[in-house]
């Protein structure tokens, strides 16, 4: 294959625009943007003054008959995200998804169902495994350093919003639009980073907030707690309210103690594991000797949205290894789902969650939804890593 | 009053032994060792070894007959906290206690019911209350530095104790014996700290783990969830198996964050509060100034044991306010309380806790104990703050 890669990026809004940008600006190398699609008349128009040289679509199922397009780059709003997905595998096309790959499981599980029965690459926009810390953090888990996991506590705070912003985009905050708030919008990298590394949990009991302090319907503060197959404990606390939030994991194993904090890995490390100093040690107070390692980042990638487009572009041209691949999307957003519906029943969810049970309760929030909002129409300037 | 005041230490085990030994050595203006009882003539043997000069007790019912004793400091084993000190207040004593104030807040009602109706002047060991920076961070809340408390949480870890720790005394970490594991015996400060500073939760939902890394029967793991009457929320998470563990209280306000860690107050001040920002913001994304600010301590006082003493023995002499009122022992207590109560029935526990549910509760666990200990009678040397 020496041709370049020819996406059409599906979705030209706050998302959209910079992955454009990317394509259209060869930031990825075997990759070229080819078309646009926004069913928005007047989203098309910007990106037409921007790109004049490229195909504009306001219809993906037109799009897809479109032979020239090799990979579709789904960046709509969520609810899209499975249902796009889905139609452009089924026509042949490559398929890289923004995250959360949904709203509910029971539509990813279709997706996903779709994606293992093609020959299709299918990726998923978790840029975040990019990131040379976390990278690092889970080689450490995986190699057995950390020892077996005992204790997961993500405090991931540092999602502050403001009401502006809310009132920017109509689907925004809304159980119809969005299908939830901080869980859907803001943490799906974190949940994905947290199961990528610790694995799943078997339970969850969670506290959502709901509008706490924002004029939202939907959740914008959320303490979660979780156990693992082990007998692991897990902690997660989020909220687009606080500032300054926090962003600090902590991962305790039985051969010490792992934090990651201003993106800066600290190894708190037992010269023997807890479970031998425990079964030997004969005095009264008394701890294993522990050494406190500054740990160096994984050897540097390119990161972030580009790092993703790369890998994906790469693994459709040479067959390499997805870092992000798209069925697992499902993973962290189960653990999101998961939240929401201990909230909504008061009580333990077990995993793999009742996908009827969530989808009824998350439709019974739209119908009831009361929610007016004034919104701004507006395309916000989403640098970072978002 | 010129003369010294006249103490009597209950309970020569771990923590009597260095209070008798702070008292006899005139750590404490104004204050001295006359007594020690204790109903083990081992113990008293060797009190007597270190202390030929002062009056031996092996029953608090003579001992407190002595008009000689001005104080009882109770430091038994944490059942006979109550008992002891209702029987040394109606006999005219002023009592100290150790933590906890007892094993269940039916019998610390009690207790303070009696000490409320004497004029004797009734404390409790609650030695952190000395620490400058906790007393600093109490100021910072409760000048309203910063703003409405949103979220508390705090992760104390750093409780490790092995096996042989366990094995070292008859009543420690079974139900009839402490009542309770790392919630009952390392905790209290905490539990104390937290409520002295943010003030007491409406309800709790916890998740206490039993015996999960120690041959004990009472827990040794704990995460709990917390709401506020404000609407704030709070995570306490604790344990001893983890090594290192981790002593990090981060309180989020309307105006900052402050974080403890490492005996270090960092504030990250707000120069305008979160609710005036998101009330007058108009852009996408935007948060509101933040300064970091390194706060220093308050102004030293005599700290830990020594500290309380001196205060309680100010108290009796001069008047003195007391910086740790035995009748708030019932605080941190409730908390501990309602974190296994909710463990037990699996559910929210709303605050003040049914104290005849919680009774009961902890009765059926006793009773049904089958947990033989193979024990070391030993003395463990308990330098530091427990």
């Amino acid at each position: 294959m020496s041709k370049k890669v020819r996406f059409c990026v599906v979705g030209y809004g706050n998302m959209g625009n910079g992955h454009a940008y990317n394509l259209y600006h060869s930031k990825v190398t075997g990759a070229e943007l080819y078309a646009v699609c926004d069913n928005d008349p007047e989203k098309l128009e910007k990106c037409k003054e921007k790109y004049s040289d490229i195909k504009l679509y306001s219809d993906h199922y037109d799009m897809l008959k479109d032979e020239n397009i090799d990979a579709v780059f789904v960046a709509t709003p969520h609810y899209d995200h499975p249902v796009i997905a889905m139609d452009a595998i089924k026509a042949g096309k490559h398929v890289l998804i923004e995250k959360p790959a949904g709203v509910y499981t029971k539509a990813v599980r279709e997706m996903n169902e779709v994606a293992e029965a093609s020959d299709r690459v299918f990726g998923i926009m978790y840029n975040q495994r990019t990131k040379s810390y976390y990278r690092k953090v889970k080689e450490l888990v995986d190699s057995g350093e950390l020892g077996e996991i005992r204790r997961v506590n993500w405090i991931i705070t540092n999602w502050y919003r403001s009401q502006s912003y809310y009132d920017s985009g109509g689907w925004r905050a809304t159980w119809a639009g969005e299908g939830g708030g901080v869980l859907l919008n803001q943490d799906p990298h974190q949940l994905d980073l947290w199961q990528w590394i610790c694995g799943m949990p078997t339970r969850v009991r969670a506290f959502c907030q709901f509008g706490k302090m924002h004029n939202i319907e939907v959740e914008d503060d959320v303490t979660a707690y979780v156990e693992y197959p082990n007998g692991a404990t897990g902690v997660f606390i989020t909220s687009t309210s606080d500032t300054p939030g926090t962003n600090r994991l902590e991962i305790t194993g039985d051969r010490g103690k792992i934090v990651i904090e201003d993106d800066k890995i600290t190894f708190w490390r037992l010269r023997i594991s807890e479970r031998e100093f425990n079964a030997t040690f004969k005095g009264g107070f008394g701890d294993p000797e522990c050494w406190k390692c500054d740990i160096p980042p994984a050897k540097k990638m390119v990161e972030d949205h580009v790092g993703i487009l790369i890998n994906f572009t790469d693994a459709i041209i040479n067959g390499t290894e997805l870092l992000a691949p798209g069925v697992e999307g499902i993973n962290g957003l189960t653990i999101s789902n998961a939240m929401h519906l201990s909230t909504w029943i008061d009580g333990w969810v077990d995993l793999p969650i009742d996908e009827d049970l969530y989808y009824e309760k998350l439709q019974e929030r739209i119908k009831a939804s009361k929610f007016v909002k004034k919104t701004a129409k507006a395309t916000l300037d989403v640098d970072g890593t978002f």
